[in-house]
């Protein structure tokens, strides 16, 4: 990490070079830049870990590149990589380590952190997770009136909740067969909703809950968890249909429904999971980026461990590359630099995330959280207040979706977006019947076609098409989008490790560069403590007139919806 | 709505005088406006049709709503809703009227347009449905086996998706009881990943498929269908689990299994769906505006008829109020303003949409599209380039579990985002064990502790907190973020309609204002010409050389990978 006493990016000579090259590009059309350069598509696309990365569309020229890349310098990315990546306490704010590498390091592989090497227990986690593993998927394990579990329901939010969901999504053509059939579900919002709907049409003798949370203090979590448990409980003890003789002791039913994953199993304990029903992970590994240990635990019920450890592998496989690769030639240092380009040179504050394969639904939503959570900031490392932009407002969809839906606003509306489209080559060659392929094939290329001819046409606008003869106003495109296209060879678990680890890398550069700490989250605490003040205050626990006109309105708007009846 | 010779609104009088307020108003805090005027709940808080609609925590005063109402008048507003709801032609660009409010009108109104009633067709159209609904309902559909339809797939994308699928998620507990069961999933991606899954999971002898698109020819929704046609004709004729003795015709299956929606009976009768299996609507309805008549089919096949009737009427209570209050009161005109305000005064270009209950999950993604491709425009109805800002970019998810993913950028990030906070103020007393009962309903009053707690913050920032002592800079949090409170009383399938409809007039109202055309899309046009030449390309049928270094690249290796294997 760079020391305590470098500059803020703004003031790194490069910076300002930058300031002076944006000017004299800004006039410059992204068509422009293309012209008659073939060489566009070698110098700006690169290859690895089964993706390829295209930042030619980038409204960026070669002398862009070379200043950024010493900006990079300029700010330390290389020793900050080396920071990250060997265990330094590059968080500051909470003074330790961000180690989600370590997590998916091989097993024979070592790293010394402060005089421990910490591989052995992160295999060992992961051996005790593949023990619980095998006993579901072998059906042997059993729920307290002793018939085996079907149905998992993850009870988690935030980094308990993206990571798994997107992965399970998108990788559930991974699913092993010859198992005993265990259902996956998710239920996160503190409201209960999905609770409800699973609580429903779930069989409380063969469900089971994980509860995920790194602290377990999560009250979302927690009032979704004691919901879970008095409805088994209910159910298991007093219900008709259920109830054995002899009837079922409240500690089996604990025992046997629930698994627990956290970093405090002292908390686990308190609240009744067994011990040997808690997976247990680190105060060094952040939530949003917590789905390569434990917390995966959804990931490897749905696709096996096998799969889980290549997804792991093909992460690392990133992680080397990020570790190793020169800054002109890494992934993860390129597609930082041109976010830092659109944020900070060209003004583009909005960033949109378009995936053409309707198996990466969720990408856009994780990617949410880990880039606006991460670098969501606007104080420096030092405590200094930014006076430049930081993360972009980013959110996408599928794009063949959006393409149906915001894709207008990219087109003519009057903000500038950067979009990364985000799509796999090969698709559909292991379905069986032989018309089925033939026609998901035939819509795999049809999404591609799309996925090309949406970039290009941001790029060219008016111009990507042939006849360009007098048009009314409302039917003209100024072009001059740039875009990302990242290509995975094809969606495996590996390619999707790699793929997630490229944004965590990119995160991390972007945060080196604008000197913030992208591992704490003091954001979200403000609000947790002001919602158990006002719930004190809802409750008739509190002192509503302390409270602004707009707040006592609301809660009194409630309180008179409950008497109403 | 406003005469052809109108001037912009930057030219108006009334948006000169904003620029100065806002000046003014520019480095006064939310919390100093809040200050000890206890009278602001009241004065910015508005109720209609079941629902509350708090503005006092807009970054505004009483001049400024003043200064706003002035060049919304200035800008015809009131002429413009009465041009809207009369069937004139308001979108220009098409030269025909938008006349989704028309489907909501009660049986017994009429409404002349052009010499004609609508309001017959528009009841025929939904007695129509009723009998397709009330079919299935009663088992009484069978499929080419002579099974009845248990499962119905709708084949849709974009407004033909994003309505019905928002609807039925939000209105699950309206399922009428004592039916026969039909399951309604939704598949709407061009790649076919959704179909896929399908495919794989139900039973073609009992699954039916609803083709929604008002031209019949977006492509991504009929390649779904082609597929899906193939698989049914494949597994009933050759397959031998299904095979019968005499055999099924495909004339047969294709009309017992489709139904389709559209605007063009032509083209469905060409495609082959049987004339009573077809739903038509008009050209004058926009797609996104569409789930109010037949192709919200899948909503009245989950709540039924009577519910749907209830979602339309909500809808209707909230036009009269559109129609009838005076702009100071009128809910969709405020609304606007607030957006107004915030994007071409306050410079606040991205919007967060944050509902406080699971069930509206896809509200935001429904907004996604209503706002961002109404409004997301930048040339006036004369045709003239605009040079103020237009629509913002929007996005959301829901508020609790973006409490743990992008909050963190809303309190600490270097981005101006304003957001709208939704929640029903009543729920769950339709839960019939008391004990899960009692659960959810402290988790409904969690969340609405949450959803208050948050706006609060957002105004306050350190101020919420009660001991302000010395904190580092990270902990600290500037406020000043506006926000507005949407509460349902309950939600219902009458409040759900009064919601969609106030944001859908909030939308119509931006665009007077801003002298767009909310009701065309001439920016997606472009795309789909484009996607069809690449597809052309990838397909060898045109002439590669022809195109940027970046597509040649994309194509070609795109080629590689096909060679591959």
């Amino acid at each position: 990490m760079a020391s305590a006493s470098r500059a803020t990016p703004d003031k790194l000579p490069a910076w300002q070079t930058l300031k002076q090259h944006a000017d004299e590009l800004k006039g410059v059309h992204l068509k422009t830049l293309f012209g008659s350069e073939s060489s566009r598509w070698a110098n700006f696309t690169r290859h690895e870990a089964g993706l390829t990365l295209d930042l030619s569309k980038q409204r960026w020229d070669d002398d862009t590149l070379e200043h950024l890349l010493a900006l990079a310098h300029d700010a330390g990315v290389p020793s900050a990589i080396d920071a990250l990546l060997s265990g330094k306490r590059v968080n500051v704010s909470e003074n330790r380590p961000a180690l989600h590498t370590a997590l998916r390091l091989p097993a024979e592989a070592t790293l010394n952190v402060e005089g421990e090497d910490i591989v052995a227990g992160v295999q060992e986690s992961l051996a005790q997770m593949e023990r619980l593993v095998c006993r579901l998927h072998a059906g042997q394990w059993r729920g307290a009136t002793g018939k085996p579990i079907r149905h998992v329901v993850n009870l988690g939010v935030g980094g308990s909740d993206l990571g798994p969901l997107m992965v399970t999504h998108a990788l559930a053509d991974y699913r092993p067969e010859n198992i005993h059939p265990v259902e996956v579900h998710f239920a996160s919002t503190m409201d209960g909703s999905q609770l409800a709907d699973y609580l429903g049409r779930l069989n409380p003798e063969t469900t089971l809950f994980v509860l995920s949370s790194k602290s377990f203090t999560t009250i979302d979590t927690l009032s979704n968890a004691n919901t879970a448990r008095d409805w088994l409980l209910g159910r298991l003890t007093q219900h008709s249909d259920f109830v054995s003789a002899p009837p079922v002791s409240a500690e089996l039913i604990v025992r046997q429904h629930f698994i627990g994953v956290s970093a405090s199993p002292e908390k686990m304990s308190e609240w009744g999971i067994a011990p040997d029903h808690q997976l247990k992970f680190w105060e060094w590994v952040g939530g949003r980026y917590s789905l390569w240990g434990t917390i995966g635990l959804p990931i490897a019920l749905v696709v096996g461990m096998t799969h889980f450890r290549e997804l792991l592998a093909g992460a690392h496989a990133m992680d080397r590359h990020f570790s190793e690769a020169p800054m002109e030639d890494n992934l993860p240092v390129l597609l930082a630099l041109a976010g830092i380009w659109n944020v900070n040179f060209l003004d583009i504050r909005a960033h949109s995330i378009l995936p053409y394969d309707g198996r990466l639904e969720y990408f856009a939503a994780y990617l949410e959280q880990l880039e606006m959570e991460s670098n969501g900031k606007s104080v420096t490392r030092q405590g200094q207040a930014v006076n430049y932009s930081t993360c972009p407002v980013l959110w996408g969809q599928l794009g063949p979706n959006a393409q149906h839906a915001f894709y207008q606003l990219l087109h003519q509306g009057t903000q500038s977006v950067v979009c990364d489209f985000i799509a796999p080559l090969k698709r559909y060659d292991e379905v069986e019947d032989p018309d089925t392929r033939r026609h998901l094939k035939a819509q795999h290329r049809l999404a591609l076609a799309n996925c090309f001819a949406q970039s290009r046409v941001l790029m060219l606008g008016d111009d990507a098409l042939d006849d360009d003869g007098p048009r009314p106003e409302h039917k003209r495109y100024r072009g001059n989008q740039p875009s990302t296209t990242v290509l995975l060879d094809t969606l495996t678990p590996a390619t999707l490790g790699a793929l997630i680890a490229l944004y965590e890398h990119k995160v991390f550069v972007q945060a080196v560069i604008w000197d913030i700490n992208p591992f704490d989250q003091w954001g979200v605490e403000l609000g947790k403590k002001i919602a158990t003040d006002t719930q004190g205050i809802i409750d008739g626990q509190g002192d509503i007139t302390r409270m602004d006109a707009s707040s006592r309105g609301l809660i009194e708007a409630f309180w008179a919806a409950e008497q109403d009846g």
